[in-house]
């Protein structure tokens, strides 16, 4: 294993302790690296806690008692024959999905079998969460399958520092872990750490550099495949596909092409010449991502082509590889005049795609960010998600937390991602799903769509850098770790994931200690939301950097974001009757639900209508006093989670006690300042004063 | 003289052209290098235009005839003996500062004497304003003198990059003519050009280095000072002077001792040496620019010492070799709780150096922002100009447009700077001061003070970059202009200033082109302030680049900068009744002419108070009417400029032309954007509809 001084995240020495003592035998082929990887991890394990291992071609013939001479046998489905006992339970109920293992327990022997080498990666991982447990009892055969084939963390690292944006954009936890003054680093050695922990909880893909493609990262494609490669050995160990994020204009930029027309077959040669040089030097490498004719980024649109030319223009270069393109559904119009109130920047997703759905080709993939604007705290789910049944279409998240505290706020997302994944798009009405009704999990997952549909998953922005603990705030290690396993099964309940990863991130902590991790995080986004984002107001943040409050800071800007606050009332007509129509971009029930102004969720009240102060809630007081009330208990909240942890001083490494402790002070201060201008704001418009008499500035 | 590819601002070929066809005879010493540049500007003029140059020893004995035989003479008045006829009129009404000049005309001959050499050099100027006139008619002897002792530049020029300021800080005009790379520039030639420009309109002292110096820039004083007397050489043969920004920590950060306290031996003795250094290299260096203390600025406050201390440390290393310290009066809490309505930024100057009057070494001048906040549009006078009889203080005034269009807007501030140098700082009334009563100008050129005070006299931020046109926006060498000349004259009529920057610019410009100039220009700083900042409000822009509207861009901020708008009204009440207090810094009538409701002028209004958005202006109309009317008015006048600028074309060089015109659509869209954003904010914010029916947005 690759050691760093970083670090360890949910896979310190400890968290292997029980696999580590036990005989453990190995069967399958060395060969393949990802069982390389197996063997690797089991005899650093073994060999550290006083276990041993035993390592057998897959086609020797072990005996029974060969085998029961182990406690832990971790082995591959065999393709053809099969051998003695370990096959003996194959029947029809074993998952077809790559990365799928199965499970026993018999006598004193934990059994593990890998329907293919990732499985038995993630068979490997599943005993080392069980942890001691894993040898108790018996049970029988039991398969676990991965919900979704796309388990993809997308990195917005810059290979030049961008002026504005920096080593990586949106990153909150230093510079990157790929890339340093100008180019890939010498040394990787943080990859190759970072690929052990996402190979152990299920990621299979990931994208390298920026979706934002400036003019070095171009250059990935031609001049840095080298590096590429290199990059790509070092996750190829852990199961993971390297994508690249590349720029729709590349012919012309880097090709010299006069052109960059998906139509157009100098350009439809120039990418297959290109895919083919990766496939040289990457042979397993996984596909392309695109942000076209978004914020800037040039598209097909400059060809008049529409964004299915654009994207199988790129899959039919990757086809013959079996590569992939992620195409980027975040299009909406940057330069919106804030006069203009027919134009709703929610719509645009919907507008430019849902009338291409079945015109992909079957190796895109529409990546698709959850909500209809941009990663705000809170968003009704896009749309877009219901309106593509003959698309591939992936779910993308943001781990980084760009609008959720960017790493200085402890803001676990876990249920912000629970409660999108299980989102039900068609049901009985508001307050919950039909039963059997297909969630976004569903869609995600491919198993919404017709009985060929392709799968695709989820999509995350990746929260780390080469900062010590990964990730700036040591508690967003949680949030990586949450969204890999939700990529796993999106239907997993986040709480109990919360408490896996505080188990095996702390597994010296006594009670005391996880149920201060757990308080601090467990309702962290819901805090959050109250001391930020009322009713599903977004974007009331600084311009540019999106730290801290600025209520009018985007209310003027060309960006399509605003709240239209004034002495009378706040929020976003999107209704059909009155609005800009949005609800009806929404299957039903929800199309009517959010319409009527009496059916729509509080939470997404402003997010849908523009009501007076002075309306009243479901929740039973009006908006204002709803501000007043939520910002002054969300920002209380933070002081008792930074005293929470204070008590627990020394009973955590004190490096990380005292950067989580740091954190939570810059989060107390910041959340106080949320209170306070939100609180002055409405009260400086509506004039209404808080029932409770608490201070408004 | 030096020749750049540059815009020759006003001093194209065509305006030497009178002086230049003339026979002329220089009777001086070129050794003296100021005489030199004149001998140099006569000799290129003559030979360009046909004329002749005469260079006379100023000991030779011209006779009468030799005299006549030119028809223009410049010559020295004579320190102790004095030649036949130039000196015969020389009596007690000869002005003794250093730049002063007579002129007059007998026959056919005109007569400069210069009272030394920069006077000849400002003599030699005089005539080409005057252009053929200068050889018309005969006048008697007519001396000019200049009202300020100081007449100076400072440039915001980092020699590093700035990551966030760039290389000049607050600049709009392209890179720094000093500095490049990271270093002073190998080719100078721009210096030399500009150099020449500021001789010709009598400015005498340069600040080479921004205000906020950083480390690269601390280092001029120790390892720059051979870059920094290439740069002197430049400068001194047009009369200018040169002065270094320094850091008060250069002590430790340059010095490597342990304290920059200004009463510790070891401190006091490290600048001596520095200065000594200096002056070594460069024997006519002017000083050092000191901003301490305030926006992270280190300063004396870290010793507990006062502003007095520290401008005297420096003042004291200076003193023997005859330099100056210029001491910034910009201190105050840039860490403000916006919370906080007590604390007031306008009060702080007065607050900290009101005191200290009379505690300054005679060789401090204290720089004083012309307003109480930071060179907005529309303030006040600084109350310290008033308070601080015992000391040497200089005004400042900023060329560069930070807060008044950044150069993209055609805004002429020469209305400003005139109101504001003639602003009756103790007078009968609001209305007008009493007649004889001391005016700003008077307190800068040290006319105010008692009979032995030490003159000082104007200081602004330049606003030249290496820009074709020098200054961005090519109308902006006006203020350039203005500037300069008003530090000659303060009571010069800046109409008049505007013309004469007019005809020397476009010297073959026709009436309808020059009266075009002067419309655009003319009132164009009111236009300016009618789109952008009603009634005294200031910076409603966004924040960092100050660039544009953002009303409530800092009313949340640390910046102390806030309009406190609400419902029912907008503005700071810095009464002494029921606000800060800031009234009380100015003398009467001003104290009560602010403190009262009813005598405030309106211009000032929301500066002093908090009204009602219906309150009644002097003007009849409410608050929030008089938005919608100066906004709605503003930016059409910005239109009417552009098309009377369309209307030129062809006319002016299509160069600048094409320059302005470019500058002028960008002034129309942004004036828009000022117009349609305060009308909606005033809207959203009162519920008071424009009565003339325009639409709000």
């Amino acid at each position: 294993m690759t050691r760093t001084d970083a670090h360890p995240m949910w896979l310190p020495d400890e968290a292997l302790r029980p696999l580590g003592e036990r005989r453990v035998l190995v069967a399958a082929g060395i060969d393949d690296p990802v069982v390389a990887t197996v063997v690797a991890e089991v005899r650093a394990a073994t060999a550290r806690w006083g276990g041993a291992v035993t390592v057998a071609s897959p086609d020797a013939s072990l005996t029974g008692d060969e085998v029961r001479g182990h406690d832990v046998v971790l082995a591959l489905v065999p393709s053809s024959t099969a051998p003695d006992e370990p096959t003996r339970a194959l029947a029809d109920d074993v998952p077809t999905a790559s990365g799928s293992f199965g499970v026993l327990r018999e006598g004193a022997t934990t059994t593990v079998l890998g329907l293919d080498s990732p499985g038995l990666l993630y068979g490997l991982h599943h005993l080392v969460r069980a942890g001691a447990a894993a040898a108790e009892g018996d049970t029988p055969l039991t398969w676990y399958a991965p919900t979704n084939d796309v388990r993809m963390l997308d990195h917005w690292d810059n290979v030049d520092v961008h002026p504005v944006m920096g080593q990586v954009e949106r990153g909150y936890a230093g510079g990157s872990i790929f890339y340093a003054d100008g180019r890939v680093r010498e040394d990787l050695s943080r990859v190759a750490s970072y690929g052990r922990l996402l190979g152990s909880v299920g990621i299979n893909a990931v994208a390298i550099n920026n979706v934002n493609v400036h003019r070095t990262e171009a250059r990935l494609l031609t001049d840095g495949l080298p590096d590429v490669a290199r990059i790509a050995d070092l996750f190829r160990p852990h199961g993971i596909r390297v994508h690249l994020s590349v720029s729709f204009a590349a012919p012309m930029t880097v090709g010299g092409l006069p052109t960059s027309d998906p139509l157009d077959p100098d350009v439809q040669a120039w990418w297959a010449a290109r895919v083919a040089d990766v496939y040289d030097a990457v042979p397993d490498f996984g596909g392309f991502v695109v942000k076209a004719d978004s914020e800037g980024q040039p598209g097909p649109f400059a060809y008049g082509r529409d964004h299915a030319d654009g994207a199988n223009l790129l899959a039919r270069a990757l086809k013959p590889f079996g590569g992939t393109v992620f195409w980027r559904a975040f299009v909406y119009d940057h330069k919106q005049d804030w006069r203009d109130r027919s134009t709703d920047r929610a719509r645009a997703a919907h507008d430019h795609f849902s009338p291409l759905d079945g015109r992909f080709d079957d190796n895109v993939v529409l990546q698709v960010k959850y909500g209809p604007t941009d990663f705000q705290t809170r968003e009704p789910v896009s749309p877009v998600i219901a309106a593509m049944p003959r698309t591939r279409l992936a779910v993308e998240l943001q781990v980084t937390q760009e609008y959720t505290g960017q790493q200085k706020h402890a803001v676990w997302l876990g249920p912000q991602w629970s409660e999108i994944l299980r989102f039900p798009l068609s049901g009985d009405g508001p307050d919950g799903g039909r039963p059997g009704g297909r969630t976004v999990a569903d869609v995600a997952a491919g198993t919404a769509g017709p009985p060929d549909a392709r799968r695709a998953g989820l999509v995350a922005v990746s929260n780390v850098g080469d900062d010590a603990f990964w990730t700036g705030h040591p508690l967003a290690q949680a949030n990586l770790y949450t969204f890999a396993r939700l990529a796993w099964d999106p239907s997993a309940d986040p709480q109990t994931l919360l408490d896996e990863w505080i188990g095996l991130t702390f597994p010296d902590a006594d009670p005391v200690v996880r149920e201060t991790l757990h308080r601090v995080l467990d309702d962290s986004w819901r805090t959050y939301e109250d001391y930020t984002a009322p009713l599903g107001v977004g974007f009331m943040v600084r311009p540019g950097h999106h730290y801290g409050p600025d209520v009018d800071g985007y209310e003027y800007t060309p960006w399509g974001t605003y709240h239209f606050a004034d002495r009378d009332g706040i929020g976003v007509d999107r209704t059909r009757a009155t609005g800009t129509g949005f609800t009806g971009q929404f299957p039903a029930p929800w199309r009517d639900a959010y319409e009527d102004v009496t059916t729509c969720p509080d939470e997404l009240l402003l997010f849908f209508h523009h009501v007076p102060w002075s309306h009243v809630l479901h929740s039973g007081v009006s908006v204002a006093q709803h501000v007043y009330d939520t910002h002054w208990e969300g920002a209380a909240r933070t002081v008792e989670n930074a005293a929470a942890w204070d008590a627990i001083a020394g009973q955590v490494p004190a490096d990380l006690h005292a950067r989580v402790a740091e954190r939570l002070a810059e989060q107390v201060r910041s959340a106080h300042e949320w209170r306070d201008q939100l609180r002055t704001y409405v009260f400086r418009h509506s004039g209404i004063p808080d029932a409770t008499g608490r201070t408004v500035y």
